[in-house]
């Protein structure tokens, strides 16, 4: 059941809602094909995993084998992502607090703290682990029953590139992951819980002031949209989104770049299946390029810099050169 | 005579003096190679034009050949550079103010033009003109007796590229050309009159705010450094500069990408000749990055996203896109 809407928390920005459609609707390939977001409804994408995969056959199946990737907070639930290779990269060159950290555990480990009362503790959990060879065979075999076929003909009726990974992700009520976007094709699948997820189209990049790419938390915004420090990030009371609430079946397409915040609402444990899918190759390049364009190139000019440079503060000081009293604006 | 230092224009920031030495010191090539700015004298560099190039010669030579490049302003002296084929590109997109015009002539025409008094006219002339085969046997025949074997004992010592061109310049007292830098090497010849050179070292890029590289003044400061608007431009006050001013037969070694501003001081005409060079090739590439190399990069970024978006208005908000609320200079 999708919770009260007027229980949601309420931003301060205009959302209005992702269209719903079916499995069956000829349209959805019209929303696929021009990036736009859509709830699919019927696609019985991951069946198995909606029948079956609740946290008791979970751990009986998955309780002892390898280690899975648990994100943890303390003192709130907000679960920033970030980049472990940019946090060795950077060490001894600059300073930055990152909000979570990760450790591998048993899932059995995962299980035990997540069933802990969330009232008398103070840190939560996330967990975050692509599907791979460890999951033993029931799991295995559910996996191998997911509906592939649906999957390959969109990815290939849409040229995606390859299906690069599925994660399956287990958080607590209350968990969020805050507002970043990603370089693949996301077709993101609700099993169980339901999960408020908030949208913004590429061209908010500038609203949504993302770190630098050299910053372990690259591709995530600094602006915690709750609290937003408009002092730091006036554009963000310009921010205009999209919303849903994923119950159960539900898949959420993701398009590349878009941004997304995604809520763990109550009162149940949420469980999802992402699947990942690289870029297609660009056939043709027209004028004024589209935003996700200009985000990629702003990407590789971020990138080329902090090859060059090495230094962060170098890398800092360039990029103001370049702009400061040389470049603006014009207002809008 | 070097005009009375008292009655310089007295600048709101600190100015030390250019060194002066020989043409004969062994440290002359220190200068060159490092690339630091030197006055050298008694180079004799360009001996026939020092004994000849009065207005009376030139005209008598000069005065019904060809047409000549004459920068030409209203109201003020300041001669600020323009690239006609910038002007031509950014047409119908982008609105701006050009502070001169520059114009074809006969030498006679400028010459009557600069000869009538400054007292009851309000235009002002500087002629800017490649020393090119349209001058005539005799300033031909004093231009070979240049001191050719002088100039290419320094550019192959210094591995310098190629020789690009001669200018003469020719100014009214008063004329200023602002302050800029110019991507090559330039030994700077006084040949009559005085002119005061200001020079600034190209870390100070931040400090002096040039126009983007699409703009017809690309390579200018933005900054007018006698009345600079603070507010807009307020690292112009932790500015650093060293200056000389140059008599006949100095030479002054302006060093690829230091800014300049070149003043031609009361009460006569001044004549200069430039040699100009192409930058050497790059043997090896140390770190921090010395300051041109930064330069370089900043403008082969620039060039890139201009060809990239093609249009001001996009690139200048991608730009800022990229820097507003994510990049931060570190206080000094
Ligand atoms: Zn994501
Ligand atoms: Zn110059």
């Amino acid at each position: 059941m999708v919770e009260d809407i007027s229980t949601l928390y309420t931003y301060n920005f205009p959302l209005i809602p992702i269209s719903r459609i079916s499995v069956d609707s000829p349209e959805l390939k019209d929303y696929l094909y021009k990036e736009l977001p859509v709830v699919i409804e019927g696609s019985n994408l991951v069946g198995p995993a909606l029948e079956k995969w609740d946290l008791g056959y979970l751990t009986e199946n998955l309780g002892d084998r390898g280690l899975y990737n648990v994100m943890q907070t303390k003192g709130h639930q907000m679960f920033k992502y970030f980049d472990q290779n940019k946090v060795t990269q950077l060490k001894g060159k600059m300073e930055f607090v990152l909000e979570a950290s990760t450790d591998e555990m048993k899932f059995q480990e995962f299980v035990k703290r997540i069933q802990l009362p969330q009232r008398g503790r103070d840190t939560y959990s996330y967990l975050q682990q692509p599907l791979n060879d460890t999951v033993g065979p029931n799991i295995f075999s559910d996996f191998r029953r997911f509906n592939w076929e649906l999957v390959k003909r969109w990815s290939g009726d849409m040229k995606w590139g390859s299906l690069t990974n599925n994660m399956l992700l287990i958080g607590e009520p209350g968990n969020i992951t805050p507002v970043h976007y990603d370089e693949q094709q996301n077709l993101f699948c609700q099993v169980g819980g339901e999960k408020r997820c908030l949208l913004f189209h590429p061209r908010h990049f500038d609203k949504l002031y993302p770190y630098p790419v050299y910053h372990p938390c690259d591709r995530q915004s600094k602006v915690n949209l709750r609290a937003p420090d408009l002092s730091l990030y006036p554009l963000v009371s310009q921010l205009e989104g999209m919303e849903c609430v994923l119950s159960p079946g539900d898949v959420l397409y993701i398009p590349i770049y878009w941004w997304h915040q995604i809520e763990s609402l109550e009162p149940d444990l949420t469980t999802s299946i992402t699947f990942w899918f690289k870029a297609g190759s660009i056939d043709t390049i027209s004028f004024p390029l589209s935003a996700t364009h200009k985000v990629a190139m702003m990407r590789n000019i971020e990138k080329m810099l902090t090859e060059a440079l090495k230094d962060p503060k170098e890398i800092n000081e360039l990029f103001c050169n370049i702009v400061e009293g040389r470049y603006f604006k014009e207002e809008k």
